[in-house]
């Protein structure tokens, strides 16, 4: 099978690699509006050509992932689908979903069209950051897919078994909502934390003289791209205000206990955190 | 030497088995409050003997290591201090150091006191949590030196030294501070983070399927025991406060370039806490 990949960064590249791997696909094209990326792809061996127009690649490719942040998918995904035959699969790795597929909705080819979204990724961006395995044992989401051709469905399927994915079938709206709460919100507070840190180093140069791994844990999604969360949170941005103002809140009720001395209270609230413990291994 | 570990749960137990390992001391003596923590170290061989009196423990000893929770350190303490003789060196390792310091100004031991803080921990606690090689490679605080007397500072610098830790000198009021940056509050995060998807879980069962590693990440320090992490909030209440407040104001910051739409702006912070990068590798 020949795939094209729409975005060879962290995601796209790391696809590529996988899929050729496990013998998923043979060919691998890929297609990027950043010359540079593309060479350095190629150079990477992380695609076997690449090429400028989506369109001619589409028309030597079955299987096509769209690998780039959610405001440009949202550009060119109605190109896509109007050129997309009964014999192309359309993929996304989208990190939000119900723009997505309030786009496609109605759409022709709507059955051609299958939405995904791999719970995996780094705080790195690029062809570089691409590495194997990055997939494996982890969880691919696959959104309101009884609006998904059969076959179309059965290509991404055998890709993500292939691949030694997870696979979790949810709506959009669910999807939405709960990666706000387990992925973006993770963003955030690290992008903010980052920020608190950054400025008072301004005053205090030697405040970083100290960290060690659990500051290092809880910022390091901070060095991720505003190209790729930008556009996440504004295509999520109900879901996201909802819990970042229910984190608020916590923090809010942390300093009040803190302003008040009550430790007492403030020692339940932190026992009831560790519950933690049930989900992270 | 001989030493005694006051607390022999994850720091107290992994310097007893680093200093036996990289032969700082040839015996080490464990006292605990609990009874099951004790025997626990002497079966996984962290300490050499268990016994119930620090007093007892302290006359045959050399270096005597408090490695108990802050509330508890300050009220042993100033007896540890009244039983020092000029043959003892005692040395804490407390996440706080100013209420520690003031305590035992103007003792007329206090030059046998040597305040430290190892920059290393995990978000586990007791003796099986204790691990080989925490220290390697990371950093020793040691506060307001020249208040120590210079043999009981040697003692402690050696130590750090055969531990292959890298020594920073720093005075309590300052360390006070830097670590609410670079540590407590990254547990005050983590344990609100954890609260808000807890509660969140509780209409949204399936919300944890699609936690991965950023989640993780951000998250993992919530399974620290509020044992520990309660008094360091109470002893450095002040410096707390204040990081949680810019924390908060970042966060409400946020919050409001979303609400309004300000995706540039928004985008603009992303950049500037992308700055992390030159400090974390």
């Amino acid at each position: 099978m020949v795939a094209t990949i729409v975005g060879t960064g962290l995601i796209g590249g790391s696809l590529a690699i996988s899929m050729k791997e496990k013998g998923v696909v043979n060919w691998i094209i890929g297609v990027d509006q950043r010359e540079e990326n593309l060479q350095k792809a190629q150079e990477l061996k992380i695609i076997d050509e690449g090429v400028s127009s989506i369109k001619d690649a589409m028309q030597r490719s079955k299987l096509i992932i769209l690998a780039i942040p959610v405001d440009a998918l949202l550009q060119i995904l109605p190109s896509v689908m109007d050129n997309a035959g009964p014999e192309h699969v359309i993929m996304d790795v989208g990190s939000t979903k119900e723009k997505i597929l309030q786009l496609v909705a109605g759409h022709p080819n709507r059955g051609r069209f299958v939405a995904a979204h791999p719970m995996a990724g780094t705080e790195y961006s690029g062809p570089e950051a691409a590495i194997k395995n990055l997939f494996t044992q982890k969880t691919m989401v696959l959104c309101d897919v009884k609006n998904s051709d059969e076959d179309a469905l059965e290509v991404v399927e055998n890709m993500v078994d292939k691949l030694q994915m997870r696979l979790v079938y949810m709506n959009a709206v669910e999807h939405d909502l709960h990666t706000a709460y387990i992925s973006h919100i993770s963003h955030i507070t690290s992008f903010a934390l980052a920020l608190t840190v950054l400025e008072k180093e301004k005053e205090q140069g030697r405040i970083f003289e100290l960290a060690s791994g659990g500051f290092e844990s809880t910022v390091r999604l901070a060095k991720s791209s505003p190209d790729m969360w930008v556009p996440i949170f504004k295509h999520n941005r109900h879901n996201v205000l909802d819990v970042l103002d229910e984190h608020i809140n916590q923090l809010q009720q942390m300093k009040q206990l803190l302003e008040n001395e009550d430790y007492e209270t403030f020692y339940k609230l932190i026992q009831k955190s560790n519950k933690i413990r049930k989900i992270l291994k």
